[in-house]
Parts: C-alpha cells; structure tokens; sequence
C-alpha cells in the first residue's frame, strides 16, 4: 500500500514518476491478483502506460493537470465507465455498457487519473457477495460492497478505489483490509452514472491514506460537484491539516454489544492513548444528548432496512421481470418484503430518520467528532457473509460523514477505529482523524 | 383525445373495452402519425391487443389491476423501457438499451397500462427540437421538451403519455397542444431510469384529462414512490373532488411582459370568468407578498439557467469525449459556459432559488393556488424553436405542482390557463384545477 499524495513530492525531480508508480501498481496486481481477484475487469494496460507517460512529462514541467494527474484508481463496478462494462455484481448486467464515464469517473479522469479496472462488487452493492479475498487472509471477507477497491487499496494495486455506502459498504471494507475509508456528508460527491439509487447512498474512497482520500474526493466535486441539488463536499483543495479535537464522543452503538473481546480490549486501548495525547472522552454516562442518540441508534439498522427496501421496489420490479433466476436469495426476499409496504409508511421511516439524525446533530455542541470501532471485530472467516454492519449502519442513516482510519488490530488483522463527524463538515473530520493518525504514529 | 378514466364505466359492461380503446388510438395513429411524428419507437402491435385483451378481460370478470387496467401510454424516449431503445434524442444514444423499465413505467406496467411506444424529445430533454409537429398546425412546433407525449395525446395515439419537466417541458407543449400538464411538486414521482439528472427535474404526466392525469400519477407513486428520500406525491387513489377555491392568486410573471395581446385578452376573459363564478382574484397590486414573489420571479430564468448549466456540466462532458460533433451548438455552448463556474458559485444559486422558494411558500397564506399563462401565445410557427419558458419556469424552480389547463386559445390555436400549487398540496391544486374546469364547461 503506497500512498499517491506522498509519491508526489518525487515528481518534479524526476526521482520517481507517475510511470513507475504505475508499474509497481502492475507488479502487485501480476504477483497478487490471482489471488485476491480484486479486478472484474481490466483497463488495456498499454493505455494505462501512454497515460502514466504523459502524466510523468506534465509533472516533470510542473504542471501537472492536478495533484492526482497520473493517479491509478479502481472503480466499483456499480459506477459506470467509458472503456468498460459496468456488470453491479449482477449476472443480469453481465457485458452491460452505459456508454458514459459516471460523474466522479470523469472528474477523475479530468484531474489526470489513470482507471486501471472495474472492481468487484456485491451483487448490486447489497449483500451477495463476489469473489473477491481479503489480501490480510485468503480465506477471509475483503467486507463488502466495495469490496474489491478496499482489497485493491490494501493490496497496492492503486492508492485509490472508489466505492459507494448505504449501509456500510465504504467503512466495513475499510476496516477489514486496513485502508482508509471515507463516506462524505450525504450528497457530498455527485452519484450521476453510479447505480445505487438510494437515498442513503453516498459515494467515496477508499484509499492508502487521509491524503489520497480528500484530494480524489476534492477532485470530484471540484469538477462535478455533489449530488443535484445538494451543496456538496466543502473544504479546501489540499489535505485539511492536523487539528486537535480537544474532546471526542465514544460511541458504543449496538456493535459494543456484539464485539469480540479482542475489538473492545483494542478501543479500550485506543481511547486510552486519546486520553493519554490530551483528549477528553464523552460518553452515555456523561451527558444526557449522548445516551438519547445511543439510544436511538438501536433503530438505525431497522429504519436503514426498511427504508432500503421500499426505495429498491424499483428497480428489483423490473430485475424480478427479466429474470428472477438470476437474482440472489437475499435480494428476492428484500424484494419480497416490500409487498406489504406503503407509501405512508416509508414517509412515517423518513420522519424518524429525520428525528434521529436532528438528535444526533445536537451533539455537535459537545465535540466536534464521535469516535467509536468500524466493526465488530476482525473480517470473518469464509467468503459467504460481509460482515456485521452494527457500527456503521449508523454512520450512513445519519448522512454524516464517516472515516475508517486503519489503526487499531485484533488476531493480528486490521480493524479501523471509526470516525463520525457532522453534516457538511468534512473537512473537520479529516482536520481531527489527521491529528488522531498523529497521535498514533 | 378521448380520456381513458372517462371510458372505464363503460368496461365491466362490456359497452366499451380496453381492446376498443386501444383499436381506436391505433386508427388514430395509422391516420395521424405520418404528419405528426409523435412516436421515436412503437412497441409491437400484435403484443399490445394481447395486452388489451387480457385487460378487457379483467374488467368484465370486475378484477382490473387497477383504474388504469388497459390504459395505452406513451413514455418519452429519456425514459428507460425494457422492450425498447432509450435514444434520449441524441445521435449519441441511436439504438442504446438500459436493459430495464424506468420506475415510472414499471409502475404503470404493473397498473396494467399498455406502452405503445417511446416519444420523441428533444435532445437530453434540453432545447435542441425533434421532428414532432404540432396536431393543431403541422407549421408549428408542438413545444418541448416532451413534444412526442404532448402532440400525442393531442392526436388521440394515447390519452396519457409520459414526461419530464426542468424549465417548462411538460407545462409548455401541453399549452401548445392543448392538452393537460400536470408536473408534481419536485420529487413527486420516482425518476428512477429517466435520464433527467437535475435538481429541478420532475416527472410529470400529459393526459387527455384531469382525471387521466392524477389516476396516473398515482398509480406511479403508490407502487415506486417518489424521488428517494422525497416523501412523494400526497393524495387519494381516487382523482380529488372539485373544490372552489374562493380566492386564487393571478400572477403576472417575466412571460406577461412578452404576452401577445391575444394571450393577454384570453388570460384577462379567463380572469373575468373566475370572478364571475365567484373567486376573489388578488395581484401584485392587493398584497406585498405577492409583489415580491413577482419581483423575485425576474430571477427564476437565470438562476435556472445557471443551474442547470452546472448540474450538466457531467454528463456533458463524458458526451464531449465521445463524440462532441454529435451534439447540438445549444448543448455545447451550455457546456461551455461551465468551464468558469464553480462550486461555490453554485452553491450561492442554491441558497438563492430556497429564497425565492420560501418566498412564494408564504403566498400560501393569502390563497390555496395561483393561475397565470402557461405560454406567452400560442405554438410558435416553425420546428426550430420549442418557445418561449417565461411563464412556465417558475413551476419548475419553485419545485411546486404546477397544471397546465387547456381552456384558452389564441389566434384559434389551444392556449393554456397554468395554476401553480405549494410544495406537497399536488391533490389540493387538483381539486380546485377540477373546479376551475367546472366553470368554464
């Protein structure tokens, strides 16, 4: 895993290039993707070589398109692309082409980076998962659904995977591949070419570090903004520096509860070197707001469900009618579930997911950030299941932004300590998680 | 134009049937459609009577799919449909399949209405004409952006036919044709599959009646919902009863000032007719409020403009790469004038059209609706231009119900009465849209 940020400083003198990050991003894909199947398809290598070529002459003139001019990515193969098909995970899809690069494709593209491939994910970024193995341990879950960008980043095929969220797709992968995980403020990133239609969905990165992540994010809704209608990402163009959170919100959510012991003894650790860096933890037992959202977040994964399964009626109506045989079991029984649902009551969901996410707000006056784990432990063993989503459900329900930083460990494997910061205010999570990362160097 | 709510009584009889009402629209578009070129696509004759068939069955045993059992419809050709192309009037998109049904037709489908084929549209639902010529004048444009829909329930090829409206595509050729518009409050219907991307785009219906229009629209939000994460279109299954509406707003809007006299006068008669049945009807000059929502209107064209501009800017310029020659100078240009704005100058129209918007909301003090033009005349003379939006665009950027009315006329051609409702009260301004009707019987 090498980051694309720091690479760049080699640029300008020509000690590394844009050309010879590429070719140790091909030499980790030719020593290691049989193994870890990150890929469902490939961009022509050739092409990606002329493009490494031309992003090292721009660098080396000093003036290259952007500080990711040259920058290999991968993107979820649910987000659409110019050169490839755009398959979702979905025999239905296989071969399928939009014939256009999705927003943050093309905006990415316009910064000067490199697509080297579609990546797997779950069947329509649900649960049904790929092929795809976490490169920490063959026989373990890379998480899902952006599970090949988050095998691809910890795998050092690129520095940067895109990946899409509604329940805990960008943050649970994260955690489970050791990669920085990032899910911006709902709408933060335009979502146009990308088919995840629902209104939790968001779309980010994962990357090799803090840095790779807010500049592609900042290279997206620089160029194409966020979803229509919604501001969108705000911040500055380079990474926000190190700012000191003075005091942070430890939240158990409902993953405390199902957490092995050697996640709970991590964070417990992890809180303690807070503590010990200056940090004042806030918990349930300290304030009133806190136990009120702990509280509440036992209705997240619910609400997220039900909520997910009216807004997929459509288009699993129009999937069941081309060929129900091709859709998995679980997205059958999601469809199925809508049968008895009524417009009444997905609108009587949206007011409580608006209550819960105004009560969540109010905490904003006690600290400018929540910490707590990015899941219950370690990825599982086998490749059936992509985890438990207890403690990022909740993340995605609120529409705040999320971060995966990928400091702590359990049986020796990664997991992440989660950040949850507050609407639009992206660019303090990543001031707070670059001061955290800090002070665990 | 015959209304299909209208006909239904007559089907568990079997004085009528489904089969009828479709044999009828089939000789009307044998006669018809050579001069009008409402149609970019027919779905297949011998399936639609199959189609028919079965329909005219179900209502005779008294167990139709729903009010709309046999319906036959049209769907602009941005709409996605599984048995048909989606060229969205764009050379770029000859013969591309997106391999599903948009949420809107998915839902019809499984009212039972009957698609007959795709309708023409303008280039990416923006300026750039399609061949439709106007029913009323083969001289004439029939208006756009959903020309194809309009001229066709205009014609009788069908008594519903899908649209899209982002500045005044559904409003502004339903004046021309003379047939009903009906574009919901923003988010109202799901887009799910339309290839609208826009903040201010809605989904919306051109029907042969009031009634067509609201069985319609509700037929679509009750099984696919609105927009994801918008609370959808509120109202009964059945269409709302008349209800006076005592008072009603006349406003002038930017488009009164290039009214032609004949629009005036008929505007001035429709006003006079009003108070002669009993409405109070207050202007500009009765009410503050009302001066400064005329005053703010100056505003709705360029802040839309502008708006749309960014919010194109993808998927514009994954087109460019393709192929920039296969656009229209129209598309390029608005392209182009992108290359200077940013997120922050978007982000400040935003925060200008919720001023505006809260502006208006308060209006709903003073009267449960507002009535205006919906065309400064009637249909322009020539294909090259689809008119003039300065009475329709307001609707669109306010985000509130808006219904074009076709109860007036100019030069002996259909001239719209447009009323705007508020956000959410679409079934409301149904009901007084059915009164107003009511009075000019």
């Amino acid at each position: 895993m090498e980051s694309f940020a720091k690479a760049t400083a080699a640029f300008a003198s020509g000690a590394d290039t844009p050309r010879a990050f590429l070719e140790r991003r091909l030499a980790a894909i030719d020593a290691r993707e049989a193994g870890v199947l990150a890929f469902v398809a490939r961009a022509d290598v050739a092409t990606t070589r002329a493009l490494a070529d031309a992003a090292t002459a721009r660098w080396k003139e000093g003036r290259p398109l952007s500080p990711l001019d040259g920058m290999p990515v991968g993107v979820k193969d649910v987000i659409e692309t110019i050169d490839l098909p755009t398959e979702m995970g979905s025999p239905l899809y296989r071969g399928w082409r939009g014939d256009k690069d999705a927003a943050s494709v093309k905006a990415l593209r316009e910064a000067g980076a490199i697509v080297l491939g579609k990546t797997v994910t779950t069947e329509f970024a649900a649960s049904h998962p790929g092929p795809t193995r976490n490169p920490h341990d063959p026989a373990r879950t890379p998480g899902g659904s952006s599970s090949g960008s988050a095998a691809g980043v910890a795998a050092g095929f690129f520095p940067m995977g895109l990946g899409t969220q509604v329940v805990g797709s960008i943050v649970r992968p994260a955690s489970f591949c050791g990669v920085v995980g990032f899910k911006p403020t709902i709408g933060g990133l335009n979502r146009g070419g990308s088919h995840d239609y629902m209104s939790q969905s968001a779309q980010g990165v994962l990357a090799a570090s803090l840095d790779d992540a807010w500049l592609s994010a900042y290279a997206i809704v620089s160029r194409v903004g966020g979803d229509p209608g919604f501001p969108g990402l705000s911040g500055p163009a380079s990474p926000p520096a190190a700012q000191a959170p003075g005091t942070l919100i430890a939240l158990e959510t409902p993953g405390w509860q199902s957490a092995s012991a050697g996640a709970r003894a991590a964070f417990e650790a992890a809180a303690a070197r807070l503590r010990a860096a200056g940090v004042t933890l806030l918990t349930r037992r300290d304030d009133a707001a806190i136990e009120e959202v702990e509280r509440l977040f036992a209705r997240c994964l619910p609400v997220t469900r039900d909520i997910n399964a009216w807004e997929s009626r459509w288009p699993l109506n129009t999937y069941m009618e081309r060929d129900a045989s091709k859709l998995s079991a679980a997205m059958r029984e999601r469809y199925e579930e809508t049968a008895h649902m009524t417009m009444d009551d997905y609108r009587a969901l949206l007011v409580e997911r608006a209550a819960i996410r105004a009560a969540y707000a109010r905490l904003a006056a006690l600290a400018p950030a929540c910490v707590t784990l990015s899941a219950t432990g370690p990825a599982p063993l086998g490749l059936e299941s992509t985890g438990d989503p207890a403690f990022v459900v909740a993340g995605s329900m609120l529409g705040v932004p999320a971060l995966n930083l990928p400091l702590l460990a359990d049986e020796g494997l990664p997991l992440g300590l989660q950040m949850l910061g507050f609407e639009h205010g992206d660019a303090d999570l990543f001031a707070r998680a670059a001061w955290v990362v800090s002070a665990f160097a």
